[in-house]
């Protein structure tokens, strides 16, 4: 349901305007390469993790003007025609390269780096930026929650509190980033992911008493469900959940109220009732903190709303597209970067590497090269791995980054590498990158 | 594009699990009353603005279960067969009504009441909820934009600093809030906002010279367009861009530098030119503080995006859907509320009225009845403005709200009401909410 459609207009004007301009002067055809990076890690946050390079690359397939989208650009004088006629046969030929999901990165790290005429490549800026800054931030957050939760699961519960759309990809980034399910239905559908929940205080209030409502969802769930018990009194909540359910049942849910004080009341009700094996999930506003003030209360399971979606107080990453080489006139490579004391880049092709000491990453490894070829290859720094795979070549996307197969390995990914963070990058609060970036010229 | 696909697995898991049990016990039929409001103004907000609910309505009219979807359901056992036949089937048939697209909102004013069966009713949650809360974040954030901006024109360009489709809402909300245009094309398609642009520093890049690419932007857009002029050194740029141009330029635009000081310096230079007609506009990352700072600076436009797409520190607006009445087993009408204490709700049915002095508003003011027939008219507060206006019946939808139109129509609405605000409304910094709110019982 979230496929096929274009997603051409997901784009400002100006990259339309820029290439109608281009192609007049001729330079639309020069070849260029652009990168997509963030120039500090907002939020004082130690590391950073990519999410949404997958949904991106989908989104470029689907990068295709359809012919409402061409008369409206076309009636809303947009572009002149030739502009136009070009768009109208767009299909993105180029290659893009960059850091898996599910990879740590600091500040400069080339996320992604897309190579093709000026005019194939430009006109991928606003959506490149759109999927990558929302998504990261939001699994930036997730990893953080994930590390404050240790061992206990996590689960995303905040659709609510996001755009619909921006909702299931955050459910995808979280998942990615270290939680365990979501509520999202879209999610599970489109993403695989394991989709999970306990019922709304409208549930019980539609019945005549809590004891009805809690019935009728055992009825309905099964015995290891898990019942929502503060719609009243909690106290009262969990007596009457354990009469209905008997000490088998699955789990009580904690939304509101001192959470590690009335947990501790709840586990200790529990197990006087003898329901010592019912588990207790906390769902009540909470953040990377407040899981870490959890830590040694009786909560088994976490619910994460609101503070995941909006990325825990930096809801959008900060990276930009940056056009970083291109062929002069004559063919050459020229390495190019904006001047601007305050939002100065640093021109020229990047290869990334995170070099590593007895399996603790130590520096983030940034080769700088002015000319096409001068790429170094992963031998030339043993002791570092290379972060870049390629995902786009002439245009075919590597379907294996795609889909919900691409969110598993992602996954799978991200827990390996982030083995690596030395332990300074695992404390929640703001601080320097946890890991120094260091550029080395190759020319 | 972006109509026409199902909206129904934009849900959490336990709407439907909810239906479940109810459609079991019979209590899905019951006849319900749920409203969205929020608690408190989030972010020491002094109003909200209401955005999302045209949106939302064609996103109802959408919420109809694909065979995919049904098989997902299915397969995962999320509901039983039953409930998968309900949903097949489903098309909401309750009724919608409301605040107004760009009305004003204070806690607990009833922003939409969702009337239906349970079953009906209680599936909407999730995506009235994604819908409003993100959309009315960033009108809120946008009303306030456009109070610091004064009679200056305000741009949205925050599309890469938010999801794709978000980017999209956000740029149709910040329009009906006192925005101007927006860059996104989606946006302009979609919902018939002004598009602009100018260019980005990779089009100077790309070129050999900044003379080159202002030359070129010259002849593709004409001279009245903005060129972009800190890409190297603002003073040469300004006299490059005149020297090309020629003192008829229609503006220049600034992203970076501390920008009071650099809009004179450049302010001045153009005058020295003769170019006292071009255009300053701003754009580095600007928020409503940055803005109001910059009232005496010669600035004449904005462009914002980060501080806009993302609600300006308040990326969400709290918003809840809750289960207020319902009808008993017997068809007699029960109000219900949650007795949490830090999240309890008011139970009833509710109407909403502006009371006004001297066209100024004075109170939010709440009638709340058990019943459902004891709503009052408006006729009971002559001194007041009714705030509901219905936008539903009987599932059929008032298409007045929708589309375009309806956005434009929301644009007039809030200029209209954005006036009654007493004046310590329009102050940027934390408060109580401009004005009570006041509930008057009616049974």
């Amino acid at each position: 349901m979230l496929t096929g459609m274009s997603t051409a207009l997901f784009t400002d004007r100006y990259e339309l305007t820029m290439l109608d301009a281009a192609l007049r002067d001729g330079t639309a055809a020069r070849h260029c390469v652009f990168e997509l990076f963030t120039r500090r890690l907002s939020g004082g946050r130690r590391f950073g993790v990519v999410a949404g390079t997958g949904r991106l690359l989908s989104l470029i397939r689907d990068f295709r003007f359809d012919e409402a989208e061409l008369r409206y650009l076309r009636d809303e004088k947009v572009v002149d025609a030739a502009t136009v006629a070009f768009l109208e046969d767009y299909r993105f030929t180029g290659s893009v390269s960059g850091y898996r999901e599910g990879e740590l990165y600091f500040p400069g790290s080339p996320l992604l780096t897309i190579e093709g005429s000026f005019a194939e490549a430009v006109v991928l800026e606003t959506i490149a930026l759109s999927v990558l800054n929302y998504d990261s931030a939001v699994a930036t957050a997730a990893a953080r929650m994930s590390i404050a939760a240790g061992d206990r699961p996590l689960a995303e519960m905040g659709s609510r509190r996001a755009g619909e759309h921006s909702a299931v990809a955050a459910a995808r980034a979280a998942y990615i980033a270290g939680f365990d399910a979501t509520s999202n239905l879209e999610a599970g559908q489109a993403w695989g992911i394991p989709t999970m929940g306990t019922a709304a205080h409208s549930f019980t209030l539609l019945h005549d008493s809590e004891e009805d409502a809690f019935r009728s969802q055992i009825d309905a769930l099964g015995v290891k469900t898990t019942l929502l018990v503060d719609t009243y009194d909690i106290r009262t909540g969990v007596e009457t959940a354990i009469r209905v359910a008997g000490t088998d049942l699955g789990g009580v849910r904690l939304d509101s109220g001192d959470l590690p004080i009335v947990a501790a009341e709840v586990r200790a009700q529990l197990d006087e009732l003898g329901a010592t094996n019912t588990k207790i999930t906390v769902t009540s506003d909470l953040d990377e903190y407040a899981i870490a003030t959890l830590a040694a209360a009786p909560v088994d399971a976490y619910g994460v709303g609101t503070a995941l979606v909006t990325g825990s107080g930096t809801p959008t990453a900060g990276m930009v597209y940056k056009l970083v080489a291109r062929q002069a006139g004559d063919g050459s490579w020229v390495s190019v970067a904006k001047a601007s004391t305050d939002k100065a880049s640093k021109g020229g092709r990047k290869a990334a590497f995170r070099t590593l000491d007895a399996g603790t990453a130590t520096q983030e490894l940034i080769t700088v090269s002015d000319g096409f070829e001068n790429v170094p290859s992963a031998g030339e720094f043993p002791d570092a791995r290379p972060l870049q795979a390629v995902f786009v070549t002439g245009g075919e996307i590597d379907t294996a980054y795609e889909g919900a197969a691409g969110v598993a390995a992602a996954r799978t990914h991200h827990a390996r590498v982030r083995e690596e963070l030395p332990v300074r990058a695992l404390a929640l609060s703001r601080a320097d990158p946890a890991i120094p970036t260091v550029y080395v010229d190759v020319d």
